[in-house]
């Protein structure tokens, strides 16, 4: 056989595999009660609807569904869309502002495409979503962690990375914020860090990609305005939103929304990429928006995911032996656990999978210089609230047995 | 609004938009005939036997078929594809040689983002498939075009490259090839020259990219084997198949085969681009495929498109004037028409869709460095028997009125 290792590329030789997604693999047997992944609860699928939808989408439209789609997206989904961002998040956008993708994923390797050469900077918060680190370093980017508190990323922890780069002569390609109830913190950019940190940007000739996965599972308290909306249409802003936390991930359908010009760099690079998102998916998913099903589906499942939020509060405050910490989220599926300094939880993990219990460790969020090693995240949407409880006991235990 | 421009990569600023996507936006009048795309026929689509399929998967299997997926691909389908090898191509591979992914021209991007570093050469037929070209040319591919004759690309053509590039001191990282009724030209190469490039790209220690989206829409002759199969399992051949054109596009579906450690780097890859490809989609292909219904459908469809061919080559024989050539596909979807050398194509297009009728034209096939001007694709299977006739009535009025 020929030698491949010699044939692989810089983008092969810097992917690193996924931590969470070779973790589901290790702790799929039965009896580990997993906080670890970030997966809806399937109970609240609304599997009949979608059933339903497709059935009735292939028979009535089997041309539109079945054929190859256009790149961009599929027009009854790009107008239902443009209607349910006026209505949901007051977002003014046209259809060619508008493109639709696989799923977030798709559109942070997008991101990381088509504006990172290898060893651009870019700026994220520390700790931040894996996944778009994941994409990020295989396009080879140069990452800068800034800094973040209870509110999320801080304005001084932007402008510090800001001024470094630019001290050191480089620039920041793009910004790159989970604004609320972050993966994995749980924490919320409040509206007037937003405002300075987009004025940051500008100044700063860069721009900002706001990931916005989680932000209609909201369980308490207002909701700061959107990046893009503050932006008010100068063109700061690309805001990647997802049907995977709000609907179904199987459908794996996302949309990216940023001004025109830059779409379309987007839509060329997603010919080569792929041709388009699966038509059938898109047509059932406008289907279902314009049915008017899609809100009250959202508003079940944020009393659910609340429920569990408040659960597994009590539980950690029930079981967890002092010196340990953790975030309160308004919305979204995770929160965050501080465990005392001297604990290394990727450590700790294989005495947690030993007692049954399994989380990511903290160490997997960080950009690479930024490192710690005393954090974890506990996801509470998917287990029930019997294994939330015993899942919450079997991890104080493992702390406690890890303490001095 | 900040400057984009300065921030876009190398790979946005080198990825070219897709001819064809292009022109299938410009010609969607309805009174143009587009013999231009590479639509299968959508009448021959099992629209009933899709729409209850996807309904009774999401019915019986909520779970997997609405959740996150693996990245390898849903083990159904998986399991049913070793079988679908095995009975369709005496193909024998384990489930962890496969990756499904979303159809083929994901995994071309994927073997450009696996093996290419910008400015490393590959070598591909010319005219080869535009869209490998636009996913190499995005990931800075420097393309050596192998001379093509009627029985596809010829191993002098390749060894000549091979050569060339050992002599200018680079080495070939891949050598892509459409075995079958390739895009465009609609030629199969011969078993004999299978062998002997395999033998070529072991002694220059490089591999074959192997894309074989039209392989099964065979209406006559005898296939010969694979290059996978003639590898005999040494490694040296990584395949790509679809869906696409034997089942339906619009599910965006196909499938890697290759070495188990370098499929690894794969889904590592596809972890960061999409993390997966629609479970539900897949579930419902797996299903399709254990039903037994999909070779019946081919079945069906070779009739079709073999009907189709035929009457397109009468048409052709019939209206087009001397010193037009065309070549005589033992399958798919494609022929290919030579002018007079002193008509160029692309320009005569403009004059094609003033008479209402559209093709691809050759020099969008073509590597950069090799290209021809006097060539032009036409597809026989979207188009009705008129629509067939009367589009080539319309192509040869056009080129009568280009002949000197």
């Amino acid at each position: 056989m020929i030698k491949y290792e010699k044939l692989y590329s810089e983008t092969a030789n810097s992917v690193k595999a996924s931590a969470i997604r070779e973790l589901l693999k290790i702790i799929a047997q039965p009896d580990i009660i997993s906080l670890a992944g970030g997966l809806p609860d399937p109970n609240l699928f609304p599997a009949e609807e979608v059933a339903h939808m497709l059935h009735d989408c292939v028979i009535a439209h089997p041309n539109e569904t079945l054929q190859y789609g256009t790149t961009e997206g599929q027009k009854c989904l790009k107008e239902a869309l443009v209607g349910w961002m006026k209505e949901s998040e007051d977002i003014d956008a046209t259809p060619d502002q508008l493109l639709i993708v696989s799923a977030s994923q798709q559109a942070l390797d997008m991101c990381a495409r088509i504006f990172l050469n290898r060893g651009d900077a870019i700026i994220t918060a520390s700790p931040t979503y894996l996944g778009a680190l994941q994409a990020f370093e295989a396009a080879g980017a140069d990452v800068y962690g800034a800094e973040s508190d209870d509110f999320g990323v801080t304005v001084e922890g932007i402008e510090n990375r800001l001024k470094e780069l630019k001290a050191a002569g480089k620039s920041c390609k793009f910004i790159y914020l989970v604004p609320e109830f972050a993966n994995p913190t749980g924490t919320t950019i409040p509206q007037e860090r937003r405002e300075a940190i987009l004025k940051l940007a500008e100044k700063y000739n860069t721009f900002i990609v706001e990931d916005s996965p989680y932000r209609q599972v909201r369980f308490e308290g207002k909701a700061p305005d959107t990046f893009y909306k503050i932006d008010q249409g100068r063109g700061n802003v690309i805001t990647l939103f997802t049907f995977s936390k709000i609907f179904v991930p199987g459908f794996r359908l996302g949309y990216i929304v940023g001004p025109a010009h830059v779409i379309r760099k987007f839509v060329i690079l997603k010919q080569a990429m792929d041709l388009c998102t699966s038509p059938v998916l898109q047509v059932a998913t406008a289907a279902y928006i314009k049915s008017g099903r899609l809100m009250p589906h959202i508003v079940e499942e944020v009393k659910s995911y609340g429920k569990k939020r408040d659960f597994m509060l009590q539980m950690l405050e029930k079981y967890m032996p002092k010196g340990v910490k953790w975030t309160r989220p308004e919305g979204g599926l995770f929160l965050w656990v501080t465990v005392p300094e001297y604990i290394d939880t990727q450590k700790m993990l294989h005495e947690a999978v030993k007692n049954k219990v399994a989380y990511v460790a903290g160490f997997d969020f960080y950009p690479p210089r930024y490192a710690k090693h005393n954090d974890l995240r506990l996801n509470f949407s998917y287990s029930s609230f019997e294994q939330l409880e015993e899942g919450v006991k079997r991890l104080a235990a493992t702390i406690k047995s890890c303490m001095k």
